[in-house]
C-alpha cells in the first residue's frame, strides 16, 4: 500500500508538537508532550515522544500508512540527525543526541529527518504554503530570534556541514549591537523580537519623546506593535527602522541567490502592516537594477498553529 | 566516438580567448580575437568567433571530437544563453543578443553554453583547480572588480533568473563610499583593484604621511602591491584594511551557504602574502562559533594565462 501520510515533530524549549499529516497538509491528528521535563536524560524524552507518535498515528487511524517522521529542532542537523548543544533544550544543552537515529529505533525503523527549525518553515512553506511552485527562495522567520531556511533550485541548502542559512547572524551594522551569538551588528540583534524591544528601549531612554511604552515596565514586542497599532509615533519609527535594517539585508541576500521571493514567518511577521513598505523600500533602494521591482516579499500562509508541524512533516516526503 | 574535448571561450571588452581543453584541463590548442573592433554588429563578431573556434579545433587535430563550447562573458546569463547589457562590450552594450543560440548556429548545431566570468572561474576551479572534489565553495574574483560563483551540493547557484552570485555588491558599509552600480558602500567599491587604489588615495589625501605612492600620479593597485613589498607602511595598512572587509563579508557568505572554503581569484588576489591574514582573521572573528577556524580561504591554482579559458571550457563538459 503506498503510504501517504507523514508526520511532523516540531521541537520546541517547552513543548513539542506532533501532528499526523495529509499530501494536502491537512493536520489530520496531534498532540503535544513537554520537552522540559527530563532534565539532561535524552533517552526518556525520546521514549515518551516515540510513545506519543504512536499514539497519534493511531488515533488518525493511519496504521501502517505513514512514510517517515520529518522533525525540526533547535540546532538539528540533517546531515548527522544530531542535535547538538541547543541552549534552550536541557537533555541537548551539553550533548550531541543522536536524535534522527535513536527515535527511529524506537518506532521500527520508520525513517526519521531532522533539520532545524527555520529550515523546516521552509520546507512547509513550498510543500504547502506562499511558496509553492517555487524553486528558489529564503524564509526568514522572525521570532525570538532571526532564522532562516534558504532553497535553491527546489533544494534546501544544508552547504558542507549542514548548518547553511544562519542570516539572522549576518552584520547589519558593523561594531554594532551586541548579538547573543557573540559577535556584533548581527540582524538578529536588531529584527527579533527581542531586538526590536532594545530598539524602542534604546530611544526611550535617549530622548523625551512621549510614548504610551513609556507606562507599561518591561514592554514586550507585542505591546510596541500595540502601541503603533494605536498611532503612537516612537512605536512606528521603530518599526520602520526594523523594516529598513531587514530591507537591507534581503537586498544582501538576493545578491546571493537570486530568490523569486523572501518569504517571512515569525510573530514579528504579525506586523505586516507596519514592516510591509519599509522593507520593500529599502530591498530595492539596495538592490542592483536587473533585480529591482521584481523580487516579492511574501508572508506565510500556513495557519500559524499548524505551521511549524507542517514544516517539519514537509521533510518526511523525500 | 566518444568526445572528449571541449572549446573554452572568455569574452573580455578587448579580446576573446579561445582554447581547446582535455578532461585534465590541458590546454591543447588556443588563439585570441579581437572583441572590440565590430563596433555594435554582434552577428560579424560571432562570424569571427565561430571561424576562429573552427580553426582552433583544426589546429588541435580534433574536428568531430569537440563535445560542446563553454563561454564566460561579462553579463552572460546561463539560461537564456543571452549576453546584455554588458557596458564594456560594444555590441552587447545597448541590446541582448542571444549569444548561445547563434554562436551554436554558426557552429553546425554544436551546444554552447554561456555563464558570467565569475561562475566560469568557479566551475574551473572546481573542474581542474583548487577546489577540485569540493561540492560547497565561494569563488571570489577580486579584479577590476568583483564577481563571485557559488557553487553548492556541486552546483553552480543561478538562482531564479539566472544572475545569482553577485556578492561584490552586498553592502559593507551603510551609506559608505559610491560603487559604480548606482549604490552605495558595495564591496567592490573597497576590494576590487579600483577600490584599493581609492582607500590609497583617500588616505594620502586626507593625511601628511610620507608613502611612495606620493611620488606616482596615477598609480595602480599594482603600484600600491609594490610599495607594499618595499615596505612602505601606508600600502601596507591598505592591504591591512582590505583584507579586514573581505573577511568580514566572508563571514556573511559562509553564514548563507556554509562553504567548505572562499576560494580567491583575479589581479588583487596575487597580493596574497598581505591580505591573507587580515582575511582569515576578520572571518574568524566574524564567523558564529560553528565555523570558526573551519572555514578555508584558498587561492586559484590555476595558470593565470590558462584561466579563463579553462573556466568556461568546464561548463562545457556538463
Amino acid at each position: 500500500m503506498e503510504k501517504k501520510f507523514v508526520v511532523g515533530v516540531d521541537v520546541g524549549g517547552q513543548t513539542t508538537k506532533i501532528g499526523v499529516v495529509d499530501q494536502k497538509g491537512e493536520v489530520l491528528a496531534q498532540t503535544v508532550i513537554r520537552s522540559d521535563t527530563y532534565g539532561a536524560d535524552a533517552e526518556a524524552f525520546l521514549d515518551a515522544l516515540a510513545e506519543s507518535i504512536g499514539v497519534c498515528i493511531r488515533s488518525a487511524g493511519k496504521e501502517g500508512q505513514v512514510k517517515g517522521v520529518g522533525v525540526g529542532a533547535p540546532n538539528g542537523n540533517y546531515y548527522t540527525g544530531e542535535v547538538s548543544f541547543a541552549p534552550n533544550l536541557a537533555w541537548a544543552a551539553n550533548q550531541s543526541v543522536k536524535f534522527a537515529d535513536i527515535l527511529s529505533d524506537k518506532l521500527g525503523g520508520l525513517p526519521v529527518t531532522l533539520t532545524n527549525d527555520a529550515n523546516a518553515a521552509a520546507m512547509g512553506e513550498m510543500a504547502y504554503g506562499a511558496a509553492r511552485g517555487m524553486k528558489n527562495f529564503i524564509m526568514i522567520t522572525l521570532g525570538t530570534g532571526v532564522g532562516s531556511g534558504i532553497i535553491i533550485d527546489g533544494k534546501m541548502v544544508y552547504g558542507h556541514d549542514g548548518f547553511a542559512g544562519e542570516l539572522g547572524h549576518t552584520t547589519v551594522l558593523r561594531d554594532g549591537r551586541q548579538c547573543g551569538c557573540g559577535k556584533k551588528g548581527c540582524l538578529e540583534a536588531y529584527c527579533s523580537a527581542i531586538g526590536i524591544v532594545r530598539t524602542a528601549r534604546e530611544w526611550l531612554d535617549g530622548t523625551d519623546e512621549p510614548s504610551a511604552l513609556r507606562s507599561i515596565e518591561n514592554f514586550s514586542s507585542k505591546d510596541i506593535y500595540d502601541a503603533a497599532k494605536a498611532g503612537d509615533a516612537l512605536a512606528l519609527r521603530v518599526f520602520e527602522y526594523t523594516g529598513n535594517i531587514l530591507g537591507r539585508s534581503f537586498a544582501d541576500f538576493v545578491a546571493f541567490s537570486a530568490p523569486e521571493a523572501i518569504v517571512l514567518f515569525g510573530g514579528l511577521a504579525r506586523a505586516r502592516e507596519f514592516l510591509y513598505e519599509p522593507m520593500l523600500n529599502a530591498m530595492n533602494d539596495n538592490l542592483l537594477k536587473i533585480w529591482r521591482g521584481k523580487v516579492k516579499i511574501l508572508f506565510s500562509q500556513l495557519k500559524e498553529s499548524d505551521a511549524a508541524i507542517l514544516g517539519a512533516s514537509a521533510l518526511a516526503w523525500d
